[in-house]
């Protein structure tokens, strides 16, 4: 009776798929460290002081779950790696985050508009995760639900208006949307580590996310005013197995300089 | 007899002054570097082929020039040091550029004036150092100044050519002088580095190169039709003693990035 108990409430992450768990665990935790440093590209840069601020805070918020992710991914991986260590010590195709977040940041239409796209699939995501076997995950889930639930808040209305504000504004929504576009299907692009995931109980099916999505994100273009395109969703992937765009190479040279400049600096 | 002779003909860069020497090898090695570095941003992004090529070329003329400054700087320092550890291991605050030539590309009018600029006050100093008392000195400065003259020579040309060209093109360029006017001062002032240099006969005092380099330039700017700025030449300083813009953070962390990553890594 004793072991049958111990069994059901064992952590799932520490089991039979460490490896896939470790990829896993990499994907969401990149996810949030590559856009977090992109909107921290913003800081003292905005086009209005509250849009600065709110930007950073966003940012901090998505380093922090990071940290969590990242730490936990370390614990799986058994290696001894810290959050700090996978965070600033690993190459470019080390990275799993997709495409999406490392794009550069362009103007504040582009960086509204993937916020919402993301946002959208973060939120979606975590409100699964909340209900994850794994005590850990749900735990964090938890955590950086209530911030994401802002989140999403936020850059639902920007989009809606600035996509149904003046004429320049609502052309560089749809210009971002355009843009942006074939790179949200890898949000949901399922591999054998999502399946794995899944089957485990740990995390949603990648490709389950997608109804909800596509319904919050029609019903957001509608009330924009911005025409949804007719171009493939899936027509750049990669990030989550490790194949970048340059971009990231860029952005991680100018996130990792200090600690790879100054080994082992702490504050 | 034979001591005088041996000391007539002792290289007096490997004098006392060994640490002024560094300092001033530092100098010109750093300067080359980040200009080199500057113009391989272009690299499959100029605006017309040839222009492409061109860049290319004079960028690896000068990150030639700066193999050989930079690894003489290490054989004065008697630490050990390579042209490569120097390049690629110190930090912003050791290098020992002027603000000029660290400032981005923004475009082809910016950087072709900041150029024409340099390559003036290079031709300058190359043709002063042909004849430096120390004979590796001599011997660099005559191989990088065959090199240094054809730059020239393709520099003034484009800025008699964008100056003296279409209303956009000239107004571009004028734009450009202005911005890149307060950073010129710097490329003549002399401190005790300068000095010492200049005492041993090593190069020539820092301020002598003014005069023959605002001839050249009057001249040019005068056929290309452009205004020389009223703005004072020496309002942006520091680069040569180690206080530097922001922008030179971001080119080292993207110059210095492969070193860091991969200690010791070589072709």
């Amino acid at each position: 009776m004793a072991e049958v108990v111990a069994l059901d409430t064992r952590d799932p992450l520490f089991g039979d798929d460490g490896a896939a768990a470790f990829e896993w665990l990499c994907r969401l935790g990149d996810a949030t460290l590559i856009l977090g440093h992109r909107l921290s590209e913003w800081c003292g840069k905005g086009p209005a002081l509250e849009e600065d601020i709110a930007l950073a805070n966003v940012s901090l918020d998505l380093i922090g779950h990071t940290e969590m992710w990242l730490a936990l991914a370390g614990e799986v991986e058994e290696k001894g790696r810290s959050a700090d260590h996978l965070a600033y010590l690993r190459d470019a195709m080390k990275f799993r985050n997709p495409l999406l977040v490392e794009l550069p940041n362009r103007d504040m239409a582009l960086t509204t508009m993937r916020q919402f796209l993301f946002d959208a699939w973060h939120f979606e995501m975590l409100s699964a995760l909340v209900d994850s076997r794994s005590p850990r995950v749900a735990e964090i889930a938890a955590k950086a639900l209530k911030e994401v639930s802002y989140h999403i808040e936020r850059s639902q209305d920007l989009v809606i208006r600035l996509g149904d504000g003046t004429e320049e504004s609502r052309a560089r929504m749809q210009d971002a949307l355009e843009r942006l576009w074939p790179y949200t299907g890898e949000l949901f692009a399922a591999d054998a580590v999502d399946a794995a995931i899944a089957a485990a109980g740990i995390g949603p099916a990648a490709d389950s996310l997608k109804a909800p999505w596509e319904a919050l994100v029609t019903e957001t273009l509608a009330e924009a005013t911005l025409t949804r395109p007719e171009t493939k969703q899936d027509a750049q992937t990669g990030g989550k197995t490790g194949r970048h765009t340059e971009h990231l190479g860029f952005l991680l040279a100018e996130m990792q300089f200090l600690q790879r400049t100054y080994p082992g600096a702490e504050w």
